[in-house]
C-alpha cells in the first residue's frame, strides 16, 4: 500500500482528506510555514486542530507553495487526520462529517482563506505528486491612469501602454517541454526541467492584460519571470523573439525581471481520474529521484 | 450668468475642471469632509492643492456623496480651479494641461484612489446638479462556503441560497416615480421623492448575485435599505410582494435592514449633452426648492 492513509471513516486510523481552498496572499507570507510568520499552511493547520480538537496541528501537503503576496482561487492540499475526528458530533446525525468540516473551518477562519470543498480523498490520491498540471493567471493593468482601486490587490500597475500581440506571440514560443533553467531560480541538484503546456497573452473585456499559464509543475518563482521576460517585449523594449533566445541560453538574464507577486493566482490544480491516481503519483516521484534530489515543482 | 466659474484658461479666473474618479472606500471614512477622518473629499483636495500649489485645498462638489465603506468606480467631481495653476510648468509644452493635472495627481494619491480624467468643464456643468442619473451596483455572495477572499472588499457574504428570480420581481415592482420614505433615512424638510429608473437583480457567470439600481437621485441609505428589503424575498422569508407594500405604507419598517456598505459601488453617473447642463441644473435645484430645503440627492 503506497499511502499512509486510506479512506476508514469508522475506525481509528488516518482519513486522507482533500482540501479545495481560495485565499488572499496579501497578508500571507506564502503558503509554506515560516518561524514567526503568518501563512496560509500555518492557519489552515491551526484551524483544522481547533475544529478538529486534536493535540497537534496535522501536516498539510500542498500542490502549489505560493510564495508571498501569492492569491489561490483554485489551491488544493491534503491531510491525513484521524477518523474519529472526522465523525459526526455526538447528538448531530444531520450531516455529512466532509461537509460538517467544511463548515466548522468556515467558522473559525480567517476571511481572507476560504475553503471551498472537502473531500474524502479517493484511494492514491497525493495533492502534490497527483496533479497533472497547475494554472496560473498573471493580470496586468497598463491604463495610466493606474490600477483600478478595487483591484489594486491583484493586478500588477505598469507603464504602458503593453502590445499585447507581440506579448502573445513571444508567450507562445516558450511553451513544450524544455529546461527552464534560465526562468528558475537556481537549486543544487535540482532538475528545471518542465513542459510549459500553455502561455498565453490576451487582453480582458475590462482592459486588463491576463495571461493564462499551465505546466505540469513550476520551479521556483518561474510564472514570475516567464511574465518578467515578456514585459519588456509589450513595452517594446525588446523583439518578440527574445524570451525564446533567453531561454535557450539556459541561465538568467539580468534583463528578466521577476515581477511582483501580487498579480498572480494559482487557479486550478487538474488531477487524473481516481483509478490513474496512484500511478500518477509513482511516475512524478520516479522522474524527480532520476534527475537527483527531488526539485520542487509546485512553486510558482 | 448662473455659475461661479468658466472656461478661461489664458486668464487670472477660474476654470471649472470635471474630476472622473474611482475609489476603494474600505479604508475611508465616506466621501465628505469630517474632522479627524480619512475621507476621500479631503484626500482628492489634499492632493490638488499639493499638485496645484494652491496655499488652500480647493472645494470639490460631488455627484454622490457615498457613506463610509461604499467604493466607486464612476464617481463625478467638479473643482474651480485658478486658471493659472493649471497652465503648462514653465518649459514644458509637451502636455494638455488637464493630463499633466491627472498624471501629476497619480503622482500623490494613494493606491486606493484613481483619478481617471480630468477635463475643463463645459458651460453650466454641476457635478451635482446636472446629473441625470445615478448608477450603482450592490453585489452579494450566497455560496456556503463564504465570500471569495479577493472579492471580500467589495461583495457582502449573506446566508442563502438566495432567489434571484424572487428578488428580481420585488425589486422591480419597486420602479417608478414614487416617495421613497420608507427606504429614506428622514432629514425634516428634505423631500424624499425620486425616480427609480432601474432595479434588477441577476445572477453573474461567477455566481455572485448582482443589483444594478438607477435613479434620478437617492436619499441617504436609500440604496442599502432597497438591497435590504428585497433580501428576506430572495432567502424566502418573505413574498415578493412585500417590498412594495413597505413602499407604499411610507414609513420606514423594522424588517428592513440597511444592508452593510461593501457591497456598493457607485459606476455611473450620466450628464446631458453640453447644450442642455444649465437647464437641467437650474431644474434639479428649482424642484428641491420647491418641497423645502433641498434634500441631499447624492447619497446612497
Amino acid at each position: 500500500m503506497p499511502e499512509p492513509a486510506t479512506p476508514d471513516a469508522g475506525g481509528g486510523g488516518l482519513v486522507r482528506v482533500r482540501l479545495d481552498l481560495a485565499y488572499d496572499g496579501t497578508d500571507f507570507a506564502g503558503w509554506a510555514r515560516q518561524p514567526a510568520r503568518r501563512t496560509v499552511q500555518d492557519t489552515l493547520e491551526g484551524a483544522l486542530a481547533t475544529v478538529l480538537r486534536l493535540p497537534r496541528a496535522p501536516a498539510t501537503v500542498v500542490a502549489g507553495r505560493t510564495d508571498a503576496g501569492v492569491h489561490a482561487t483554485g489551491q488544493v492540499c491534503h491531510a491525513d487526520l484521524p477518523a474519529g475526528s472526522l465523525a459526526a458530533a455526538p447528538g448531530r446525525t444531520d450531516a455529512v462529517p466532509t461537509e460538517a468540516l467544511r463548515r466548522r473551518l468556515a467558522g473559525v477562519l480567517p476571511p481572507d482563506i476560504v475553503v471551498t470543498g472537502v473531500a474524502v480523498a479517493p484511494e492514491g490520491f497525493d495533492a502534490r505528486f497527483s496533479a497533472l498540471r497547475r494554472r496560473y493567471a498573471f493580470r496586468i493593468c497598463d491604463d495610466p491612469a493606474g490600477v483600478p482601486p478595487l483591484r489594486r490587490h491583484d493586478v500588477l500597475g505598469v507603464r504602458g501602454p503593453l502590445d499585447v500581440t507581440a506579448m502573445a506571440a513571444a508567450a507562445t514560443a516558450l511553451t513544450g517541454l524544455r529546461d527552464f533553467a534560465a526562468f528558475c531560480r537556481r537549486r543544487e541538484g535540482a532538475t528545471t526541467v518542465r513542459t510549459l503546456l500553455e502561455y498565453r497573452w490576451t487582453r480582458t473585456a475590462d482592459g486588463l492584460l491576463e495571461a493564462r499559464v499551465v505546466a505540469d509543475a513550476f520551479c521556483h518563482s518561474m510564472v514570475r519571470a516567464l511574465v518578467g521576460a515578456v514585459l519588456p517585449v509589450g513595452q517594446g523594449r525588446r523583439d518578440p523573439g527574445w524570451p525564446a533566445q533567453v531561454l535557450a541560453a539556459g541561465v538568467r538574464h539580468p534583463a528578466v525581471a521577476v515581477v511582483p507577486p501580487h498579480g498572480l493566482v494559482l487557479e486550478e490544480v487538474v488531477y487524473p481520474a481516481a483509478e490513474a491516481l496512484a500511478q500518477r503519483a509513482a511516475q512524478a516521484r520516479t522522474r524527480r529521484d532520476e534527475t537527483g534530489p527531488p526539485g520542487d515543482p509546485t512553486h510558482p
